[in-house]
This record gives C-alpha cells, sequence and structure tokens, in this order.
C-alpha cells in the first residue's frame, strides 16, 4: 500500500478583465470573470515543492490580460485562445480548463438617442462559458446561470405518492419559480457562439412560458428537448433549477378569502428549504465527454 | 446620574410578499420585500419584560400579508397604508417606519407575443421607499440602489493636492463607472409614484452619460440638481456611489501596447478598496425633514 | 430657491491592511479593513469638477498603508491617528470619519506547543471602530458585530396586546437567538481599547446568559444597562439585535411529540422575515454627540 | 438518433433543523442544513408530468424533521439513516445523497462557571457531511469548509518556469493564508465520526503550521498524507485551497522601508483574482467510489 497523489489542478481564479473597443467613437464593451485550471504533469510541486513544471498563477493572470490586447470576442472563443495556449506552453500541461462568467453591458440612451460609450449593465442572468483543451481536443460548454422566472399561473402538482410523512396537498395551480442554471455541451469548437448563446437561451424562456406544468421536471425536460431540437450543434444539456416556492398565504384568520378558488392574491416568497431539480438531456448517438464538465458544479 | 433608555425601534423585517392580479387573464405582479418598525413608548418592555404595548412582529408580518389582499399599488402607497395603520393601532404607537423593496419582473414573449403569466426578473437596481409617519406628519423617500453603469470615456480626473503621499497620476481619460444608490424625499405623499419614479431614474441615467466628468462628485451633484430641477415634487436626493474603479493594465513587460494613446482596451475591474462619494442636493427652501431620513443606512 | 449642495463626504472604503510584528520569532498579526471619509469644504469638486481641495482616495489609502509601517495598536488607536493626520492636512479638511472592522486570528498549536508564525481566522464576531474628528474634538465609538447567540431556554413571550391580525400563541419556553450587532461611544479618546472592549464583550455575554428574558427588548436592555453600570468610561451604547426565530416544528402529523410538555426537541431555524430589536442605553448626564454616530448604519 | 432523459436527482435543499437535547438542565444544540436528494425511475416525471413514481420534496423535509425527534447523532449518523430510509421507500428510489453543514455552538460561561443552556455560534469553518447511499453501498463523504489559516513566515516561492508572461519575482519569504476545503471518503460507515472528525481537523492543522512551505500545492499534499498516515479509515482525502494572496506594500514612494530586509511589516489582502489548489491524496489499494463524490461541488 502506499498514499499517492490523485486527480489535481491549478490555476488562477477570477481575474476580472475588461476590454473597451475604442476603434469608432462608439465604443463596445467585454466584461469576463476568468479562471484558469492547468492539468498536467505537477507532482514535484505537491510531493517536493518543486516547482520547475509549475506556470505560476500569477503568469495564467497576466496571459489572460495581454490576449486581450487584441480584443475578446465570444466567452467561448476567449477561452479556446487561452486554453490552446497553455497547453502548447509545455509537454508537461496536458489539459487547460477555462471557465468564464460574461457579464452584459447595455446602451444608455439620451433623449433616445442610443449614447457611444455610456452603459448600463444588464441585470438578471450571467452568460457562462467553460472550455477544456485535453491534448488535442477541445470542448466548449456554454451556459448561463441565475435566469429567475415565474409563472403565475398553469403550473399543477399532484400524483405524488404519500407516505407517513406527507401532508402536502395536492393542487391544481400554483406559482411556479426557479432560477435557471443551465450549461450545453456543443459538438464543435467552430461556432458562431454569440448567435446559438442566443437561440438556445430564447428557447428556453419560450418553452418555460409556453409548457403547462405538471412538475418542475416537465418543465426543465422540455427545455432541454426543445434546445436539442432546435440546435443541432447542441450534444446534451445539464440543468440545475431551485423550485423557488410561493406559498399562498392563508388570511382565512382575518376574514379574508385568498385562496385558488378566489382570488388567490397574496403569496408568501420563502427562502429555504427549497426543491431542487437536476437533470440532463442527450442526444442518444453522441459520445459521451466527461472531461467537458470536470470541476462544473451544481449538476448531478 | 442615571442610566436610561434612549431611543428605540422595532419591527418585523423583510417580509417577502408576492401579490398577483388575477382580475384579467393578462396577470401582474408585485414582489416586494417589506421592513416595518414602530416608535413610540415601550419602555416597559426594554426595562421590565412587559409587553403590553408591544404589537408583536407576528402580528405586524400578518398586517402586511392582510393588507396586500387588496392589492398593493406602489411600495409608496403601500407603505403609507400600513405606517397610518400602525401608528392608529394605539396611543402608545407614535411613529412607523415602512421600508420596501420592490423587485421588478418583465413579461416573456413567445414568438414575438408577450405572455399572460410568465415573467423574468428584471435585474439590475432595485426600486426602494421608505415611509415614515411620525404623529400627524407622513414623509415618503423614494429610491434605487445598485443601478450599476458605466463610461467608457468622458472622464478625467486632474488638478487634486499632491503631498507626501500621493502617487496617482493625473489622467484625461479613464473608465467611469459606479453603482447608485439613491434616495430622494418627496413634498407630498399623495403623487403618482410610479410616474415620477420613472422621470428620476431617466433622468441620472441620461445626466451620468451627458455630463463630461471632471470628478465623480461632480457627476454625483449634475445628477441630483437634475432631478431637482425637472421634479418639483422632490425636495432633496442623497446619492451615496463607489468608485468602482478600472485600472488600465500596464503590458508593456509583455511588448504590448495599452495606454490612453493607443489603444486603451484592457482594464481590470477591481474590487476592494473603492473610492465612496456620499453627497445630497437640496431645495434651500424646503424645511428639512430629518425623522425622514431616520435609520436609513449608507448615506451620512 | 435655488438647487444647492448638502451634507457630504468621500474616501477610500475598505482598505485591508495586514500588519505583522517580526521583532520576535513569535509574531504577532492585525488584520484591518479601513475606511475613510473625510468632510469639509470640497463644493467645488461637486459644482464644478475642480479638483483642488479633493485629497485622491488613492493618497488616503497610501496613507492607511504608509501609517501601518509602524504597527497598528488597535483599531481605536489607528482610527485616531489618521483621523488626525487628515484633519490637519489643509484647512478645508475640517472633518474625518475612520471606520474599522478588525478580524481576530487565534495562534495555532502543534503537540500541544502554541507556533510562533501560525494562525486560524477567528471565527464568530467581527470588532469594528468608528473614530470621528471634527475640528479639534475627538470621537471614539467602539463595537462588534455578528457575535450570534443563542438560549435553548430561560425565555418567555406573553402580554402582548391581541388585535384582529394577531395569531401568535403566547410562550412560556421558546428559543431565543440573535446576531448581536453593538456599538459603544466612549467618553474620552484615551483609554485602554483592547481592555475595555474585551471587558465589554464578556458583560454582554454574561448578561445574555443570565437574564430570564420576557423580551428580546429587555434582554437588550440589560445587556446595555450592565455596560453602562461596570464600565465608567462608556457613554452610550447602541444596539441591533434580529430575532433569528426558532420554531418549534409541529410533528403531530406523524404520531410525535415534539411540544414544549415534552420533549421539544425539533426547531426550524426559519431565515426571514425576522424580528429586530434596535435600542440604546445611555447616561443622562453625558452629552449627546450625534456626529460620532454621522454615517454609521443600522441604528435608529 | 433519439433526444433522452440523462442522469438526473431532486430533493430538498437547505433543511435548518436544530434539535435540543433537553434531558438533563445541561442543554446540547445540533443545528444543522440538510440537503436531500434522490435518484432512480423518475423517467416519467420530466417526459409527461406523471408524479406517481415522485417522493415530494416536502416530504423529504417532514421526515427531516420528524427523524431529528428521537436525536440527530453525529452529522453522518443523521445522513445514513435518511438516505437508507430515502432508499427503502420504494422500488424505483435506487440511490440518496444526503449532504450536511454543521454549525458549532460553543457553551457560554458566567463568572467562569458555563451556563446550562446559553451558547455562542462558534465561528470558522463549517463541519460538512455527504452521505451516498447506491443500492446496498453507504459511502460517507467527511469534510470542513472555511477554514482559514495563514504562516506569517516560513513560506517560498521559487525555481518556477519563465515564459513571456511572467513577471513575478521569486520570494524566499513570504504570507501562505488559505481557506482549506476538504473532504475525506471513509473506508466505512460504522465509526466514531465524531472523533475522528477531531482528529483529521487536529491533524490538518498541525501539518498547515509545521511544513516549510515551498509551494501551496506542497502544504496541500502534506496535509493529505499526514491525515491518510493517522488515519485508517480514511481512503482519500481531496481539498480545495485558495492562496489568500498578501503583498507586501511598496513604501518606498514615501521614504519608507517595508521590505523582506526589513521590516516586512505591512501587507495588503488581495480579493481577487486568487490562486486556486485543488488536488487529492489516495490510498493505492482502495478501490475507487465516484459515486460518492457526485454532485459534491468544487474539487477537480
Amino acid at each position: 500500500m502506499a498514499i499517492v497523489l490523485g486527480p489535481n489542478q491549478y490555476g488562477k481564479a477570477e481575474v476580472r478583465v475588461v476590454a473597451v473597443d475604442r476603434t469608432t467613437a462608439r465604443h463596445t464593451l467585454v466584461d469576463l470573470n476568468v479562471s484558469c485550471a492547468l492539468r498536467g504533469d505537477f507532482d514535484a510541486a505537491f510531493t517536493d515543492g518543486d516547482n520547475s513544471h509549475v506556470l505560476t498563477t500569477d503568469t495564467q493572470k497576466n496571459t489572460v490580460f495581454a490576449f486581450a490586447r487584441d480584443g475578446i470576442g465570444t466567452p467561448e472563443e476567449f477561452g479556446l485562445r487561452l486554453a490552446r495556449h497553455f497547453v502548447g506552453t509545455s509537454e508537461w500541461v496536458t489539459g487547460a480548463r477555462i471557465a468564464v462568467e460574461s457579464y452584459g453591458w447595455d446602451r444608455l440612451s439620451v433623449g433616445g438617442t442610443p449614447h457611444d460609450h455610456a452603459f448600463r449593465r444588464s441585470g438578471g442572468e450571467v452568460r457562462t462559458a467553460v472550455v477544456t483543451v485535453d491534448g488535442e481536443d477541445a470542448h466548449v460548454v456554454a451556459g448561463l446561470s441565475d435566469l429567475v422566472v415565474l409563472k403565475s399561473t398553469g403550473s399543477e402538482f399532484w400524483g405524488y405518492p404519500v407516505d407517513r410523512y406527507t401532508t402536502l396537498p395536492e393542487t391544481r395551480d400554483r406559482i411556479l419559480a426557479t432560477a435557471v442554471t443551465a450549461r450545453w455541451r456543443y459538438t464543435s469548437a467552430e461556432l458562431d457562439f454569440a448567435g446559438v448563446y442566443d437561440g438556445v437561451r430564447t428557447t428556453m424562456l419560450e418553452t418555460f412560458a409556453s409548457v403547462h406544468s405538471l412538475a418542475l421536471q416537465q418543465t426543465q425536460f422540455a427545455m432541454g428537448t426543445a434546445v436539442l431540437e432546435r440546435h443541432p450543434e447542441v450534444a446534451e444539456v445539464r440543468m440545475s433549477m431551485p423550485n423557488r416556492h410561493h406559498f399562498l398565504q392563508d388570511l382565512s384568520a382575518f376574514g379574508l378569502d385568498n385562496t385558488l378558488d378566489g382570488p388567490g392574491v397574496v403569496y408568501h416568497a420563502d427562502d429555504r428549504p427549497y426543491g431542487l431539480i437536476e437533470g440532463s438531456v442527450l442526444r442518444d448517438d453522441v459520445p459521451a465527454a466527461e472531461v467537458a464538465w470536470q470541476g462544473t458544479p451544481g449538476f448531478c
């Protein structure tokens, strides 16, 4: 028996790089949070404190800034450039994972005219990308997080098993609310990443709105299925969706009606605990690629 | 000499109430976080544990939900209803402060058609309201927080005093970014609160965009002044604006230019420390009302 | 009528300075988060973007680091040094407010022997200090935040008024839990700040534990009163204490008893909403000093 | 080609259960945050909204509270009870994952005497446990998160490769600080979980303090190795350790020395970006058990 080093990676996390395109008076902005991780033969650093294979995390940070000098493009493209660079730096760096969060900015208007260089940070969801280069292979997982959506009706929940600990009443009408975190793997590293992202996001929102929901599971699966149906470049979708409970408030003690029979107006938005539905939708003819997901939190 | 009870207040904080208007198939949504605080003669609770004057915080919570039964309206109106109710509950409750955060929801569209009952939570700023009823008087302070804005040029900073500890170089061009928290006091409790809010917000955004900035102080004062000029119903504006530093990254060690002479592309968005500019703009003929601001954090 | 600049202040917030005393092999550590704010005549910066009076926030940051070179001492002493320095830099800086958070570190032991230079960050409360220099006057407000305490019995709540919206049952036994934020103003700027801090903290904890509570208000007032009784150098105490509700869980639906009659084992710790009790205790023969509290959040 | 449901799980997250042992006047407290997830055949819920296999997350929550009625014991034992119960509820629930955070409470003292029922929440790290029951197998992964430690000397960093983007100077003396998140898998589900936890935690702290560090990787591997050497019941250890940079502040512009030659007093604690070192240490004769780690974030 021996005690040995197992899987490991290291890098610089959360490099906050902003690139401004000033080539015309009408500026544009890319705002990213970039985390790098390198994989390969760094054993001596762990076992002996020998750093001769360790491209420092400070160097990784510098590289992020230097590569932004020529513009960033999409998060996916920037991740591919960085990951391929790191894997090419030496024989012992055999893999790299670049995780990116991208924050949107909307152009401000003054008197109805879009302004050249003033912006408001878009709220709502964060666009994400995880690029993994593993030897010769490159994998791209796009995504979004914290897309908060709600249906004020069109959601039921009934027909579940009842055991000794079940007290929940069935309902034919409830508020359904969730914060979507979704990640989808592309079949290619050569895509119109911006265009496909917009398409996937729209597909998810439209499906969430359209499906008459009998279970959050059903809504989730429908969202993933619609993405795969409309976007052949997507191999699989993984989603994590908390059920953000909105409980109809019982006001009968105050002589007030507030049931679904009428009028069903007042709800309490609860923080914890919450249901959590995690699932995935796949094409059954696309090879799996677990390395593309390695180190990505929040998915079963 | 004696040890005595000083100023105090108590209440239920962060009641998360959501009201759905189902009167037509096209639902609307109000989503609030309500915090109540009562003021008056509660001395015996502090000194003797005698609760005979203490309208419980649980009752305050119930009241928030019950009052939502007939609809909420604007945050300001809901706060006024609640505050006046609490002050009217007994002779010893002489004041009430209702602080509200309001979260926006945008209607989703499917195939270009707005959906009746599906929504996406608007990101970006939170709308706030603080209503204070003090005996016969009612004060309304509207506001917003976390409105993140950025100018990629049109901002200078120079001409400041230099002492032993000054190392900052002057600049004729920098990124200016901030997260606006603003609160403004109305001269009346009878207003089109929704309309004025939209107007104030637009005024702030347009002024931020339009002013060629020599100092964040100047931008802030211009924003406040513009609000007072355009909105006679506003008595004063208080603003807190962190200077979210974006530092031009020096890439010269890598043989890359990245100065403002050319091309000035790559910036590092820094977290801490940050400058913080807090200021206020007033009409000099409107009486002060410090009670309207009591217990509101983040303002000098 | 004119629109004019009102109260304002500006400075560098959240400078994270750590000082290591290496004068002997047994190191010691001071770890602070320092926020500076200057007050005075900065009108031209607001009205005209004229920065000739604006000691830059970058200079303020540099000053914090430079002043740490000779050691930091207590947060209160460091704040006094900085505030007096800033007020002395020019005729137009007439006031300074230095707010400090101090994070504790416990020395690690190896095999029972305290280590010379290895530490673990103490969890729990943060020690705070707010120093205000206003012309010739210096005010020191010490404090702590997030000191989370709980009594599993020895707390009752009954005797409160009942109105239309009251549903809460009275109880003779409940869990009482809170996160204490307290700030206390000293009568002097020349004190053994470390020693008094420890004394005040111990007094608060012992009083929380000892008082049989009929209301959180009563517990709070007793804590403040005990501090004033034992510590003549304290002029007043202000406290903000959320009531972190722990609800006895009803298990009767599962054929299980869980009432206070027996055995009262299982509780649900709830996040929101929460009660919030804010109060103050004073000596009636000490002059008020509102400027000492200006800009300090969370107190009525 | 077909679009199919992939891996999935669902459950109730973040049930905040507190159990008080009142069997003697000297109370004790267990304070947990419990998240359940079930695995098995829930396909119809996803594909058709058919909930006949879906033990509701509300029922899962009720079960957590009901099971706490007889006391909780250690987080690991409580997780095992719950996971085995859920897997036994039906033929289609084939696996369960119970993730627990445990918050410590220290008994308060009054005048040197430990109090029977008054507590202060321990700060610092959170104890964690992840129990996975997969058919007949039970896996237990214990852990801790946010154990923040620092060495003010005894850390070097040099000997790393230099490329075009490397600017970091080598150092023979630096501050080393990190927040340890560690998880370790046990070879058995029948252990003195409390005792082993204390032993592992002590081993980690003592090793962090003792190792003269040439790389954070080296410190991490030494910590994991020491755990495996001293604790035969541990099969593997996975660790995630951010390098919380403390940069020596250059004060030379102010005529002040602050180098490691003397005196090296003043540091800036930086937030982002940070290095992140993730690694694992294994016994090479223990079978892997990836299912034990499924759904656990933050590990490569």
